[in-house]
């Protein structure tokens, strides 16, 4: 077996995933170098506090506060930036690039902002910049698409890549909880951060389909152009009659092909029971490609957490080490500072089927109105639920409002919408309706 | 972007398979091109007769009835064997092998029987053998394997890589139906061969665990030491007991780690209705992979059919022709023909929980005797269900036996199977139990 000379690494940043990665490469050198012949070093662990690290019992020798002498150390190769944030990360990763350093990081935001940015600063120092564990933690999914599925054009991505918001949501299905009442489940298990507005307002999970949607198609994406909605404002109601519906409600980061052009973006939507993405619960990430010659596959682990992520970083280090990573970077075409702005398809040109709950007061002719004003913006109904109505306690005068839902055949989004608008205009409606979008499984090739 | 020159690339059995593939590479030679940075060129389609090739209107040009003129083209430098078979298959693998090409491969039995001599070969001549598609069809599970989990040092694998075998089990617990109703269903839908022995006695799935363990763990696989059990004779009873107590029933490829060695084996089993694997149904196939950092991972597609598998195929085709392939093996440790022959653990020597359905006369004491049999033998019982037992018409003299279900708590095989062999030797049983063992999510680390 030919073997490499050693691979230098400083790892900055040593919280939860910064301290696994520095763990395996301590722990397991002899393990990882024997498997896959290349040579492994540690020199340095970069941070201002070691908290973590000296919970892990790290060698201390290794710490330093400074990216200096990592920085000047010509036989540290790989620099593995693990502190998060944009600003910060950016800087170190920058200067890195430009010290002639491969850059591996799990950092999607940074990814997701300044991804071609960062690539081309990369490419012009002759290095390279790889990011497997900024997608779906542990699992490969990365790799699938520049590597498994190198003989495929993608149709379609559709991820659970949010395991805070996944197990929020399975509370919710599970045990009839409020969004509220599942995020106070979700932060006491340590799931969810105090501030949860990153992964509850669906910005993760844009950040990773923009990464994983640039990849995919060979597009720049602007990461503005994204419509992100989170799981934030979803009411107990909505999901109690997606389950009476056959349906479960997941958030999903979906990037497919409409016409010529791309459609990016993250929303809470209702799948079948059936769906290959519906049993994924709890804190597990999920992510379906479509390929046009492998037709449906699907990606499942851990999205989140220390060793996982640690070990999609590792395996990002061991790739650089062994050249195969410098092979994909300087040969594929689809990385996205090789591709000029694209411009997404917006979502309100996307069609899909829907699921409408409007609050409808019992008077003679609103349902008539509601289904004309759907038929004229061209939308047909599928089913109509209308619960029976509560006994009227002889308050004669005051309207009352039941739930009327409704689902309707794949239609434009923007005619659904216009149409949500008018009838949330009536008088016979009260509070504004809710409108989730059924996603049913993705058509696959003729095989 | 850098460009290589030309991977000129012969096509030896133009089936399903490699029809699939000439299309791909003639069809979507400019899109692969593109977005890879490699140039290839198909220029042999081999075989004896072209009905598949012509109905796919590939260019007769190429055809061509010998081996000769390719291997004698120093332009082709990949050889793709998709003739199937061993004997045939091995031959024409050898001889590329030894002619200086690179050999791409699906043929599991091949690589199942012959893996570590054909590796060899292949290394002695300076060139790689790349078999992807020789498990799980279109899923990318062995660059899991050997890239994206390469941090790992993986604990178990448990897959479903049979779909004719994962459809008839879906047709046999959704329909009721009996072993020969579903396998006569899927011969009518073309998912099962006129002779299926190969699929339904377990064979197949033994090729690809044969293959997975190899690469998972570095061993030296025996394939005649893999004990292996097909769903050909499962019984309906058994089908239907195993969804009244909460499970299905699925025929896995297991190999896990038991102590310092490695078990390798092939069965029907239960698993839990909530299982990762329980709702993998119809066709398609799935791979659950334990690794010590990432935990569980799963691998989810088609496993089977033309296009899905040509897609695993062009990926090797083209990580041959970018170099990638052969860094991995040229440094990676785990490849068969670099490790001794490994004696695997007997399946008697494992553990699990076991279901148990013994057909009991009815008498006084034949209960008391099962439970004391097992209690001897260190198994401890977790459940018993007896059905009411039928109205006696009269007829006293005649025993009947009545099914009696059990389900027993964690114990070695081999002690499992002495005791129901005691067992159905008491004269109050009658015919011989079923035994089933019952898998249990396998246990991740600690996160």
């Amino acid at each position: 077996m030919k073997q490499q000379s050693n691979t230098g690494i400083a790892v900055i940043g040593c919280g939860t995933v910064g301290g696994a990665v520095c763990e395996i490469l301590l722990r397991d050198r002899k393990l990882l170098e024997a498997k896959t012949g290349s040579r492994l070093h540690l020199k340095y662990i970069v941070d201002r506090v070691f908290t973590a690290a000296q919970n892990l019992q790290l060698d201390d020798t290794l710490f330093e506060t400074s990216l200096d002498r990592a920085l000047e150390d010509d036989e540290v190769t790989v620099f593995v930036e693990l502190v998060g944030g944009i600003t910060t990360a950016r800087e170190i990763t920058e200067q890195a690039l430009r010290a002639g350093k491969h850059v591996v990081t799990a950092n999607k935001a940074l990814l997701a902002h300044h991804g071609a940015e960062l690539l081309a600063v990369a490419r012009q120092n002759g290095v390279c910049l790889a990011f497997e564990a900024a997608v779906g933690g542990g699992i490969p999914v990365l790799r699938a698409l520049y590597d498994g599925l190198a003989a495929n054009s993608i149709d379609a991505i559709y991820g659970i890549v949010n395991g805070t918001c996944n197990y929020i949501l399975t509370e919710m299905i599970d045990k009839e909880e409020s969004y509220e009442e599942a995020l106070w489940a979700a932060q006491s298990k340590g799931l969810a951060e105090t501030d949860p507005t990153l992964d509850v307002s669906g910005a993760d999970s844009a950040h990773k389909v923009a990464i994983m949607g640039a990849m995919a198609f060979g597009i720049q994406v602007d990461f503005d152009q994204i419509p992100v909605e989170g799981i934030d404002s979803l009411q107990r109601e909505d999901v109690m009659y997606a389950d009476t519906l056959g349906y479960v409600v997941k958030l999903l980061a979906i990037a497919t092909r409409v016409g010529e052009g791309i459609s990016l973006r993250v929303r809470p939507v209702f799948i079948s029971r059936d769906h290959a993405l519906a049993w994924v619960s709890g804190p597990f990430n999920a992510v379906s490609i479509y390929g046009h010659t492998t037709g449906h596959t699907m990606y499942y682990g851990r999205g989140a957490g220390g060793t996982p992520t640690a070990s999609a970083v590792v395996s990002d280090i061991l790739a650089v080490a062994s050249g195969t990573y410098q092979v994909f970077f300087d040969r594929f075409a689809f990385w996205p500072d090789r591709n000029p702005p694209t411009e997404l398809v917006p979502v309100a040109e996307t069609y899909s089927r829907f699921y409408i709950r409007t609050m409808v007061d019992d008077t003679p002719g609103a349902l008539a109105s509601i289904a004309s004003i759907l038929g004229t913006h061209g939308i047909s109904i599928a089913s109509i639920l209308q619960d029976e109505l509560p006994e009227n306690n002889g308050a004669e005068e005051q309207p009352h409002f039941v739930p009327v839902v409704i689902t309707v055949h794949p239609a434009r989004e923007a005619n659904v919408l216009s149409a949500i608008a008018e009838i949330d205009d009536l008088d016979a409606t009260g509070e504004k309706s809710s409108v989730i979008s059924i996603v049913d499984d993705h058509p696959e090739g003729v095989f």
